[in-house]
């Protein structure tokens, strides 16, 4: 079999190491001649699991026992509610970022459930920028931004610094990078690009900013019922939070975070400079706000675009077909895909220039 | 490696077959070279399955386009607000049977949300029985039943003859057994007891109960948003919902419906003999309600538990320990058991006696 270059959007590569592992789960896991997918949650081989899921996240974010982490199921998309539901009083204000869809549909989930402000958006300029300079509003409840965005290829470089909770989905790129963990209040991502497979949602959450909205919450909504329950107040999505635990393993075994960021620096370097090299491509986004993850660049000439596809599927790179609010390309640079991927890709945009360039 | 009886309450026993093909799209998903962790859930090939997935349950309900089907995150507990949110208007009242510990937690649910009336209940004999001959209340917006009680090992053999909406929580026996599905206007069920493994939850409703409430929604919580997304307003359970189709599949090849009743019927009737046989064991409910999924039974001499323990475990049986609030034994006869692990189960009941009756 020909290796396959994975840059999909999400859901996105896994190490093959972890891919291994997780089939072999299916048949016999933790030498109990069963498979994970028939094993009971409360079983104490997979108790260990979900104790290991939430500790490694908190060692990863170099973060105390004054935080908690949970993994939900319904995606990041059902954290926009209950985000606001958590945290946003019944007469308070939350304040947002908008930097693209997913800020967008954040912000529509907000605004059900109370006070939203958008305090700042790049929406102007089809979110091909992050907003800079703005205001934070000192009374607010909260802040809530999204640290990349997936779609426009744009990612924040520097954090806001804020006096009120900080809360930003890390969908995109969690762990892809050194953040202070601590200037946040809650951190959420679904797992799908660079934590494991499709399925679960992580949140972790200070516990100094719960319990404080006076309203009476759903169950399933309520993150202190989950903290309560350690992630088991009901059945949880086994088997994703068990690759993801495998995910996170293998983070940590090569040299977490500060060996994954020189890994994702030097695969955007690369694609980068090819892009502003070469004289058939684009990139789509404001230079100083490019995501080391979500690679978008458009051809000069789009009618050229029959012959690169036919190139890049030659060279067995799969995934690389834009967003259609974007259209072109975008090459998807999580934490599992090698150098040598993004290296294919530099290797046939060079042989496209040398073909049609001129 | 010895096979083990593996009689687990939930998440529980998967046909071997599909475990077999879960494990090897880890690897290499329908000749991609690729993972079915790590491709989009837009991907064609990804797009099948959720469209199988949603069409084979329809299938084996035997019901037409009048209905919906959905897959979606967060389990049950979920659907216990989800129905509610979007069956129960504003000034309307939800009736609801109390079976149960999950019935219980659905009540509380509704409860938040509107007008709930507990119509029937039996708590009063610990739930070891079906209530029957109780109104149903002709103005309330639906009635809530819960077909199976994992925990007390209960279940409904006739289902209430409702003029209004009925809605019924199948986790634990769905597709265990014929039902009219025609009489229900919504079917919920968590997948990991019959249909898959944990991490996704299918919903089938008849359309025309929507959109009554008055309510204005969160998107996650509103059926008409992922019926319109095709269960892919947000990415889905990607994994989960492939093994549930796996599942589907097998059973719909072995004969369907038809014939897992008829294995159901012969596995629950050779364990329920032997306990009304045997001197040493009792069951721990009205006989009439006893389920065909969940059988619990206790010792007349609980001091000798540990005997019987050390039997059941030396013949590689797994998972039939009592649950907390019943205690004894129960064992779960999910539709991928076979007879076979049934018969070693009454062998080793047999041998005990034997050794420990009188």
């Amino acid at each position: 079999m020909n290796k396959v270059h994975n840059f999909s959007a999400g859901p996105g590569i896994l190490p093959q190491e972890v891919l291994k592992q997780a089939s072999e789960a299916c048949i016999n896991f933790d030498n109990l001649n069963l498979s994970l997918l028939e094993i009971s949650h409360r079983s104490k081989n997979y108790e260990k699991v979900m104790d290991e899921a939430r500790s490694i996240v908190k060692e990863l974010f170099e973060v105390g026992d004054d935080y908690e982490v949970m993994y939900l199921g319904g995606g990041a998309s059902l954290q926009f509610a209950m985000v606001p539901y958590n945290l946003l009083r019944e007469n308070g204000t939350a304040a947002y970022v908008n930097t693209g869809v997913w800020a967008s549909k954040a912000i529509k989930e907000a605004k059900m459930i109370g006070n939203t402000k958008v305090i700042a958006s790049s929406e102007d300029k089809k979110f091909n920028y992050i907003p800079k300079g703005y205001e934070i509003p000192a009374d607010a409840d909260y802040l809530h931004i999204t640290s990349n965005n997936t779609i426009y290829g744009t990612q924040l470089h520097n954090f806001p610094k804020s006096s009120i909770p900080l809360v930003c989905d890390m969908s995109s790129d969690i762990f892809s990078r050194k953040v202070n963990a601590k200037d946040f209040s809650l951190i959420y991502a679904g797992a799908q690009k660079n934590m494991g497979p499709a399925g679960s949602t992580m949140v972790m959450v200070k516990k100094d900013v719960l319990g404080k909205t006076g309203r009476k919450m759903l169950s399933m909504l309520d993150y202190q019922v989950h903290i309560k329950g350690g992630s088991m107040y009901n059945t949880p999505p086994v088997f994703p939070i068990y690759v993801t635990l495998l995910t996170l393993q293998w983070l940590k075994k090569n040299g977490g975070i500060a060996w994954i960021e020189g890994v994702n620096n030097a695969k955007a370097q690369a694609l980068y400079n090819e892009i502003d090299r070469n004289s058939l491509f684009y990139g789509t986004t404001a230079v100083e706000d490019r995501s080391k993850m979500n690679v978008c660049f458009l051809l000069h000439k789009p009618e050229l675009e029959t012959e690169f596809d036919k190139l890049w599927k030659e060279a067995n790179i799969s995934g690389i077909r834009g967003h259609r609010d974007v259209g072109g390309y975008r090459a998807s640079l999580y934490n599992a895909l090698p150098l040598e991927s993004v290296n294919v890709l530099v290797d046939v945009m060079q042989h496209f220039e040398k073909k049609f360039g001129q």
